[in-house]
């Protein structure tokens, strides 16, 4: 499955659907954009609502599947949530962020609490996570053990945290055998500066593409069947040792 | 605390002498030896017990402490131990191998049943895993949980496996804002061929000394207030969800 990533995508109807068609034009079969891509991170955060977001009918128009971002409220909640919407428009998934990062994020969006959300795409089990939530460990090992193919994972990442694409994100997707696509913003925005690095890494640790630090739509290619190889090679999945890892979590000394 | 890292010891009490006094010399406080570093990793496989190891000697004698391994043997099972002797001797803590890597070393070992092992020294909390278990986040995640600042690995790890050292270890410091010290053997050995490539990786990823592919000695210190400083960065041990963890463990899709 070919697919593109829209690292740094400008927020509104008209920069995605530009990405969607030029993400078709290269023939990919899914388009990931940023953590809360519609409405931008900073206004996100400061309680911007997405106007009627017109995804469905973008990636209708261009028969190409879009992950993408924003402020989802229900109720009196408010959640920072990933949608997967294929290729015919229709809603797939969406993912409500479990880990909140920071005191911004937390006193803007109501923690989800449903970590494993997934739906096929073409025959590949893709699954969601944004931003911080790929950084436990806990949470990609649970999408892998729930049979994640294509973990898709809008994010904002800021400087100086870029160890975090260049070091975490293959480390996730090696030691559990899946391909990671990576979507970040770049460059300033607000009080933040994102530090772009959007990758897709394969499942041997290995960054199938890689963008700078500027607005890119990076094309790449998912093979399952690597998975499976990668598995193969080191077994990760079927020689941990689960009936060791039951302990009650404690905290940490201070 | 400075610490050594004697990548590639031959095995036997002469070369871990020449070690400990080379590690003491340099003002180190603790030197950690590869996996099965008394009998050497293809012997230890083949069933090869320790003749009367002599450390607690060599560490009293040079008032250092060392972090070793061997098989050792328990009524009828045998299993993959690390152990640690303070600077008096005394063993602090003995650790037995708890994700056994291949049919080899199924074959050969009893895998252990407890999954953090720790010993305090010079007020620093040590702790203990051996080779393939630092490759499982729940490894590396129980020990931070327990409290461990610095994780002795000693380590067998092959080639091509680089990726290991390269990404995954200093991923598993950044991870849980702790120190790894990994010690690793180095070229032909029987049928392997061993990667060297050990190193202490930093609480914030980075990497404080790095051997190469031949025998060394590092030498490195170890700050336990860094771990503090990462964790304060991204507190990531108090940003999870272990609510959300619980799920049952289930097989992999095949």
């Amino acid at each position: 499955m070919r697919i593109a990533i829209a690292q740094g995508i400008a927020p509104g109807p008209d920069a995605l659907d530009a990405a969607a068609a030029e993400a078709a034009g290269h023939g990919a079969r899914l388009l990931v954009t940023p953590e809360l891509s519609l409405t931008g991170y900073a206004r996100g955060l400061r309680g911007a609502m997405p106007a009627d977001d017109m995804v469905g009918e973008i990636a209708a128009r261009h028969g190409v599947a879009v992950v993408h971002g924003g402020p989802e409220r229900d109720g009196s909640a408010v959640f920072n949530t990933a949608r997967l919407t294929g290729p015919d428009g229709a809603t797939l998934a969406a993912y409500r962020k479990t880990h909140l990062y920071g005191d911004q994020e937390r006193a803007a969006f109501t923690p989800g609490d449903r970590l494993v959300v997934q739906a096929d795409l073409d025959g590949v089990r893709i699954g969601l996570l944004i931003c911080y939530d790929v950084e436990f460990p806990e949470a990609v090992r649970a999408h892998a053990l729930a049979g994640t193919e294509l973990l898709a994972v809008p994010t904002a990442l800021m400087r100086p945290y870029e160890f975090v694409p260049r070091v975490l994100v293959p480390a996730r997707a090696y030691e559990n055998g899946l391909h990671i696509a990576y979507a970040n913003r770049c460059g300033p925005e607000g009080d933040h500066d994102f530090a772009g690095l959007s990758c897709l890494a394969g499942p041997d640790g290995e960054i199938r593409a890689r963008a700078g630090s500027g607005p890119e739509l990076l094309i790449a290619e998912v093979d399952p069947a690597r998975n499976a190889d990668a598995r193969a090679a080191t077994p990760y999945l079927t020689d941990r040792r689960p009936d060791l890892y039951r302990s009650p979590a404690r905290s940490p000394r201070p």
